[in-house]
């Protein structure tokens, strides 16, 4: 199922080896020698895979499967098919997730610096440091071990990446210090100047802006993601989190740790969200406000004032869940010519 | 009007000529080697431009028209201005964007790779093929004839770009298969991992994005926008289907053959497209829908459900267009303070 | 407070040279060779900090402020703290936008085409060009004096760029005429070929983009946004026009002078804004229409007709800011289950 030209193959892996790399409980007298070669999923599965089931809902699935494998909630565990080996584990997908990854381990990035790179004499490179072919590193850059800048990146002078971080191709970094084991997808572009202008009787006029961006660790920034050096602060994205395509980050915004932006999202400057904000795809926030921790955002909404933490809002301009959906069901009546909710209760 | 510094110009072209090229039927006395210079409108054109005529609303303009020959259904023909030369043909518009192409052809691109071009020595390269300054070209890459990889673009490593598909300038390729006739424009992202997480209770891990992007025949792809990679299925853009500027397209995401996406539209992970479906600008469609052939969605609209082909759809939530224009209207009579739709019999 | 590593120091400068710099009046007795460091805030600035005053808002702060020196307003300089030396203005913020860009000089562009850009030897080149590592310049290319090309950029055959224009890092320019003192920022695409196509009974076909993309003087261009150049016509940004990030501009849109264009907006083909329209972020205008001078539009607006200059409008469709607002209060009603605003007057 997976083209070996794009993804590498390491297995076979012996099912004793598997249980051991994911904590799993190798259940029953299965063989710990016995090869498997490839994760599947419960219906496409043969007798060389090793599939997961966690949700309740796919149990038929799994009495059905013809997959080799299988790793399986402790309570689910007892549904399984005649000769299917059983690594049962308290997290099912996450160590599918792992296994998928070791059975197709991501490949090691050329070493050292390609001459068709450019890198400027006093840039600082770490140990293992991979820059790809048209790749150009400025002055006083440090780049950190192992990190990885691939084709056609540009990181401008003094920026910092690092360790095991990977710029992708085409990408450009400049004001900014980015963390360890960050993915900065291709074409993101971090660092520019924000949108950065005020108006007065005059006319607008350019602010100089000059802040930075700080990513913190563990952060992956989508394929052409915009994110905006501050102004007179700095633009903060906490550690862990993970923004989408095409997402724009203005000036001073700050995102907490853990956050999820969907694709097509915009954040205005200023704005500050918490920890573990969710924003659905190709929805907005204005800009200088305060978006609490653990708030999610529904799809297209438009966020225009300050949100309490802890509770999820839809609409534009956004209002709390419950309301919007409210809300949605009175259009409905009114596209469909009938009363409003209201009027009903006189019709 | 045509600037030549950016437009080849490869006229005069005889009457004749200009008839057995589009296979219009020279009407009257026209001398077949009379020349023309241009393409022009009915307005501009002048007594060396071909104009043309197909819709009637402005069989006015074609009367009034001083240009030397006009492309023109027959059933219209009768209503020329004298001296004008008569192109008769079914199909005008069609005839006209081929005429525009044979005065202006499209330069060829430079031969050969340019010194420039970093191209691994394990690529292979058709004939003719054009690599421009900047451009690199991975291990394993199969470039097929006649393709043209413009500047800085990055073409990763095992990609196949088909034969006379053009990558524009500064876009980024990998773990793609590209058919032939394609044009993927300057700074598109095709093939990086999707946004590819999954939560348990002990919060947000990575997926390995295991797929592949496949790219079928004279398929156009807009500049910036982002096609991500399959995660465990491929992400696939059927024949002839047409992207415009900054559209995200998520894992797995599967377009049939001629569809039509605007610019700025979002369609998220796993959904499904019909062929000839039309998607207007700035909509989305949410993730493991269905949308049937056929189906056309109106611009801004938000589609959350699985759509039936052959229709129209609107609104955010998306409903039946004319569900959503009964919406429209009853919202502007909120908005001028009037009653609902549903109050009025009451009122 | 600003990282130096990214943002250069000229200071320390005189209390009298930042008044004859701004054109500010010293009031009172200071002493012009006392010496100030930087900017600052009115709550973050120190005795060596000069901060400004214009809003009546935050005189509290002002009154409070340790800040060594302030550009203030003459009715509100009596208002001042002990010590403080006073820079009266007529423009406080404009003044302390330009005291900003002294302390802070943008650093001058490396002189000189570097040994790893690639410049067509029939491009033209003017006096004082910065031409950056990756940077492309095609063939007949004519750069103005002053102007700098970042690393990885590509310039297509032909184009034009006015003098002290900047072309950010991995910026493309084909089939364009770019003004003076312009900004195009990382990742912008200018001038490929518009979403091009017509349909007829046949399907669609592909119409050539013969038209080019003109760029007046002082326009700034956001991170990977994205203008088509024209069909037949030309696609032209008005002087002074400002845009941001991640914005769609089709074929042969026309905008006036002085537009500001927020992030992720999109303007269809063909349609023509006046001067000093404002498009708040994420609004959408469709095709062919007509935007008067002055018009402002919501975010997230969808516009779908002709509107008249000097006014406000917002919503999808957008409509007239007054009523747009009286919707979203019945919207607002519909969502906690009340009556509509009609149907109130039966209740």
């Amino acid at each position: 199922m997976v083209d070996s030209r794009f993804h590498a193959e390491a297995g076979p892996i012996t099912l004793g080896e598997i249980a051991e790399m994911t904590g799993a409980e190798l259940r029953g007298a299965d063989d710990p020698t016995r090869l498997f070669r490839d994760v599947g999923t419960l219906e496409g599965g043969g007798p060389d895979d090793v599939a997961f089931l966690e949700n309740r809902r796919y149990v038929e699935g799994f009495r059905a499967s013809k997959a080799g494998a299988c790793l399986v909630a402790a309570d689910l565990a007892d549904q399984a098919p005649d000769g299917m080996a059983l690594l049962v584990t308290a997290r099912p997908r996450r160590n599918y997730a792992r296994l998928a990854r070791l059975f197709h381990p991501a490949p090691p990035a050329p070493a050292g610096v390609h001459p068709a790179a450019v890198v400027d004499p006093s840039a600082s490179l770490g140990d293992g440091v991979s820059v790809a072919p048209g790749a150009v590193i400025g002055a006083g850059a440090v780049i950190g071990d192992g990190a990885r800048i691939d084709a056609n990146a540009a990181i401008d002078d003094a920026v910092e990446i690092g360790a095991g971080t990977r710029i992708g191709a085409g990408a450009t970094v400049s004001h900014a210090l980015v963390g360890a084991r960050c993915y900065i997808y291709p074409g993101a572009r971090i660092g520019q100047p924000g949108f950065g202008f005020e108006m007065d009787a005059d006319g607008p006029f350019l602010v100089p802006q000059l802040g930075r961006v700080i990513i913190e660790d563990d952060v992956e920034v989508g394929a052409n993601t915009t994110i905006d050096r501050g102004s007179n602060a700095d633009t903060v994205i906490g550690r862990g989190s993970m923004i989408d395509n095409l997402v724009q980050i203005g000036h001073n915004v700050v995102l907490g740790r853990g956050c999820i932006i969907v694709s097509q999202v915009g954040i205005s400057g200023s704005t500050r969200l918490g920890d573990r904000v969710v924003m659905a795809g190709q929805s907005g926030v204005a800009g200088h406000l305060e978006i609490g921790s653990d708030v999610q955002v529904a799809a297209r909404s438009g966020v225009t004032r300050n949100l309490p933490g802890g509770a999820a809002y839809g609409g534009a301009p956004a209002i709390p869940v419950r309301e919007w959906r409210r809300q949605i069901a009175a259009w409905k009546k009114l596209g469909q010519g009938k009363s409003s909710p209201g009027s009903t209760n006189e019709g």
